[in-house]
């Protein structure tokens, strides 16, 4: 079924998993003819997906000198720029958007090239909070043309999961609350449910008939873009429940204060957190932009100082073939592999359990996603795995939105409808599940040896990080 | 050929993939007929193998209650008992050996079942140091049965590594040196030539074609005896040039004081370390009982205090689908997962690199060690893969050793004749080479983020520890 027309052109740039296994979604969902598509990538990947489906493919990466000459003559007002690439600045790409007046849509905040491992930046300045504060610096023209950032599945989808898990938790504990329609109303309602501590608790299952090899980086979902992130600091929103400052935390310098990053990479960054599939288990601590914004968008001040506010962060499982990549990468000192894999065909079995685990409230600890199989994924569209189907799903569901409201100016995924976005996701998720638990970080610790935890505060960041 | 001839009976305890590998060995190099050897296991993982090479095979598991009634029958006065089991303590065994005049060997100082993880035993008494000094107390009858403990590849055949590895160091350095005869020449040897830190470098890089599946250990060798000694407390030799002390170590209050203990399990603390193929990588530091039998056998006392001694542990990348195991593993807190497999027939490539890396002296690191793949150990020997033929060829070489020296009393790995184990081995050990490199754990630190290495020395522990 078509959700929406679009009668602009629409740009995209970039064209690896995401990509490719968007555009049978936009065509499928957007009425929009493949010859008004083109798609600007830096290299030859996607050319024969784009080209079955009737889209124009030209090869031509966009550099810091080239990229105004390359999208002036396909970008106009009311047009619509579809940024699904790596290495290409997600600011400056915004900024010729709101020059042409045309609509944008990112699934994170990018730097140019070698921007998040540069060694003459600082780490603060490689982090997801610097790149989502100079993303927000161009937040100050209302009415100007939409400009989604970070709607993929996370950053994205799952911050319309955590508002869906509020709602829920509420009716569990015979809150009645009618559904908030702002900032401070959805702020209000966390902080009264004592929500202290949300992670992004994903396991990924997806298993391949093909080993991985001595020197490759082999992963579900883009290398580069998993690579990238996983050297950026370690990064989360800091909660008004935490009262032991990691000894390799710091601060930033600048912009919202929200969240706070560690003198480390997350990819070597470990955290206890639980699934209800998987159970108990150690993810990492990558840095996601979801991390900043929501414990922004939920953060409550009074008088100017702040009341409230949930620590946030991603604790991420990814395959076990990119567990070993990683293991590999940091054995090596952060030396990329020569060889990288995009697991696809190969994948025999498995699913992505990607959800929001919001914990220290009345009940616990309540897991609320997308159980999303490898089978599921086959049947429900081509050119994906269960893990770029929940991207490709929320991009989709961005893009319609963006679409629908097209003079938002720059908005994250926590401030706009997460109904609407949940409705056009719900087909391509599997089973979207709440689950209650029991579980704490402390659980079946301390057994054999001693451990430095906090029992009187079990969900203190402290106990959930692994030492 | 027959190495030896034997006309004792031999009673083998334990069948899993050491048993199986190491019969046929024996029944290729010692001249002993089959129907002299007995195997008594706790089920029934080896009858096959057994009964086709025509050896007697009886399920009977042994414990603290029945481990007399059922070997008495079995062994007297210059028979041969061979432990290859789990859970049943190799005191116990040694102790009734003595008793009957029977020779004994063992792959480790084995507790009986329970014993690794008994939460009402102290780390100290749970670490290989207090198994060691159990057996070691045992040493005070000169002339008594031999007993070789810990006489596999790792302990065992590496301590012979480590000897031959000196050997070539002086000879390449241009010390003129004679082969040491006695512990003190051989401590004088190393401190000579300022061997600072040994690591057992290992890296396993066989590879299955069936993937590991959720709640699944593999491994390319004993799964129970992996996760046994990877739950014990990481051991070290503490060497005379560390001059840090790390804030979760602890000395042990009795015995030889040759090494210490973090208070965690092994395998929860990685190191990085260096093999030639590989180059630099993260390994585990799994208690290992050389990591103590060497430090103290190259201890070096000047007017009864300590004038040297290496540091000494194992730093062992298993393959990498028990890397994952492991990883799984920790992130359960240590609870076991419901099945195991130990991969064999659906190994698809790779090899176990297996050596000693000396560190510290004029030449920086030297590896000496076995390359042996999966296509060679096949070839050498039915029932092994490349990490099994590596045990098998050690407990083979120090089987023939006890029958060649059958009044030694209790003895170490370190203690015996390294020309003899090595020219046994040696046909099963694939390439064996030493190769020197300019790798320190300083290499390519603090590109990214701030490390707290101490630059002054680089081959402190702090600086190979993984934090």
């Amino acid at each position: 079924m078509k959700h929406v027309t679009f009668s602009g052109r629409l740009v995209m740039v970039g064209c690896g998993s995401i990509g490719q296994g968007v555009l049978p979604l936009i065509l499928r969902h957007i009425d929009l003819a493949p010859s008004r598509i083109t798609i600007v990538n830096s290299d030859d990947r996607g050319r024969a997906v784009a080209e079955a489906m009737g889209v124009a493919y030209r090869v031509s990466p966009l550099t810091r000198e080239n990229f105004r000459e390359v999208l002036a003559p396909l970008l106009g007002a009311g047009d619509f720029l579809l940024n699904l690439s790596v290495d290409v600045s997600s600011v400056a790409l915004i900024g010729f958007c709101r020059e042409v007046g045309a609509l944008y849509l990112d699934t994170c905040v990018e730097p140019w090239a070698g921007g998040y491992t540069d060694p003459s930046l600082s780490a603060s300045q490689r982090s997801n909070y610097g790149l989502r504060e100079s993303a927000l610096a161009l937040a100050d023209q209302p009415g100007a043309p939409t400009a989604l950032i970070t709607h993929g599945a996370n950053p994205g989808l799952v911050s319309h999961f955590v508002k869906q898990a509020l709602l829920n938790l509420a009716a569990d504990t015979g809150l009645a609350v009618s559904v908030p329609t702002t900032r401070a109303e959805w702020g209000a309602l966390a902080q009264r449910l004592s929500v202290k501590v949300i992670h992004i608790a994903e396991r990924d299952t997806q298993l391949a008939n093909i080993p991985k090899q001595r020197d490759e980086f082999v992963n579900t979902w883009s290398v580069d873009g998993f690579v990238g992130e996983g050297c950026q600091p370690a990064e989360l929103g800091w909660g008004t429940h935490e009262t032991v400052w990691p000894a390799d935390a710091r601060r930033h310098e600048f912009g919202s204060g929200a969240a706070i990053y560690l003198e480390r990479p997350g990819a070597s960054t470990r955290v206890r957190t639980w699934t209800p599939l998987e159970g108990p288990f150690h993810g990492f601590l990558i840095t996601h932009n979801e991390s900043i914004s929501i414990a922004d968008y939920y953060t409550v001040k009074e008088h100017g100082t702040v009341a409230y506010r949930p620590t946030v962060h991603y604790a991420y499982h990814p395959a076990d073939d990119a567990v070993l990549s990683i293991h590999e990468l940091a054995g090596k000192n952060w030396e990329m592999q020569s060889r990288t894999r995009l697991m696809m065909s190969e994948i025999v079995s498995g699913m992505d359990e990607l959800g929001v685990l919001l914990m220290g409230h009345e009940r616990g600890a309540y897991w609320y996603g997308s159980r999303l199989t490898i089978e599921e994924a086959r049947v429900l569209a081509p050119h994906n795995n269960a893990t770029s189907l929940q991207v490709t799903a929320a991009v989709l569901a961005g893009v319609i939105w963006a679409m629908e409201n097209p003079a938002r100016g720059i908005i994250e995924p926590d401030g706009i409808d997460h109904e609407r976005i949940l409705e056009i996701t719900g087909p391509y998720l599997g089973e979207v599940v709440g689950v209650y638990s029991d579980w704490t970080p402390l659980q079946d610790r301390g057994r054999l040896f001693p451990e430095p935890v906090n029992a009187s505060e079990p969900w203190l960041f402290g106990n959930f990080r692994v030492t």
